[in-house]
């Protein structure tokens, strides 16, 4: 009988504490996904260490798969770990506000994505890449930010330069700068979203 | 003892078939995350029921979580499910190519993205808008595809006159449609990655 109890107690603990059917199950990660799209948030102090290729190569993955017009993949990802390219690129971001501070706030890596602008929808192309890129970074634990002027940084002269130092030709416009790293702060509480965000015509 | 076996069988199920420790949880649905992104394609075939707006709302709400430049909230949604509205839309939308055909692909749910031109992010704002709709979608298992000429549609008299006539003012340019319902053909298979989409500099 004591068995009988023990098992039944068990079985018991067993159902409450972990388990879902299989639509629970579903239900619980399309949650997640949701989560992570709506806890994502703009990180602005990074821990020094470049996380782990394999980390990366998730998040570069997600990028190459966002939506282009066409299905045109008018982007390209300019991935870049090194330390003094990474100081470069920030030198030449900072130039460009007329400043010298850090517009990387520390990030150890830089995700640059620029798009072809012979496709009419690069520009909504790069944009949907660098969105991929921030989220799939909050999904496997890394903080990102999106750093403006990389379309000054790659017109210029010096810009330009590092393209063709890295083997990149033809007429590619700067989109953004998706910094990335571990987190060195709490991910930050959201704004309140405005009233009117969205409007219904039902 | 049949009933302790029954039990002990019972447990054993339970333990096999459903249970994760929370840090198996936690991967997992970070796995669910990069793989709602890397498997959301673009629907072009939809069912003609209107989603519950429950579900509606969550992709608005993802949407509305998107980044935007120095958090100003540039772009607004406009969520239409009303038919007559959804069908002159599309009219509009054809006339722009000169056609006739639904370019909304039979899709019963438009959901428009418009943004602020006083915010000098504004297009890119609307992008990620766009991306967030998209990727939201996916996760709750509704189709949606991004269809262009927002911009001409309402930068034409009758888009303003709509916009007019939905209570919204300000200089708004057309990022894009995003058309929404229940997809009415299996996943497409994604287009191979372009071979040179992620340059390194390690």
């Amino acid at each position: 009988m004591k068995y009988i109890i023990l098992s039944a107690v068990f079985s018991l603990f067993m159902l409450s504490s972990c388990c879902n059917t299989p639509k629970e199950n579903n239900d619980m990660n399309q949650n997640e996904t949701l989560e992570v799209l709506k806890t994502r948030r703009s990180i602005r102090a990074y821990q020094d260490s470049v996380p782990p290729m394999e980390l990366i190569e998730k998040v570069l993955e997600a990028g190459t798969y966002a939506p282009t017009g066409k299905g045109n993949q008018s982007p390209i990802i300019v991935a870049v770990t090194d330390k003094a390219t990474r100081d470069k690129l920030s030198q030449l971001n900072a130039a460009v506000l007329g400043g010298t501070n850090d517009p990387f706030y520390g990030a150890p890596v830089v995700l640059i994505v620029l798009a072809d602008r012979q496709y009419p929808t690069y520009l909504y192309d790069g944009s949907l890449v660098m969105g991929n890129l921030m989220n799939a970074a909050h999904a496997v634990g890394l903080g990102s930010c999106w750093i403006h002027r990389a379309k000054e940084v790659f017109d210029s002269e010096e810009g330009k330069a590092l393209l063709k130092e890295w083997g990149i030709e033809g007429d590619y416009e700067g989109i953004g700068n998706c910094i990335l790293g571990y987190p060195a702060q709490a991910n930050p509480a959201p704004k309140a979203r405005k009233a009117d965000y969205v409007h219904y015509v039902k």
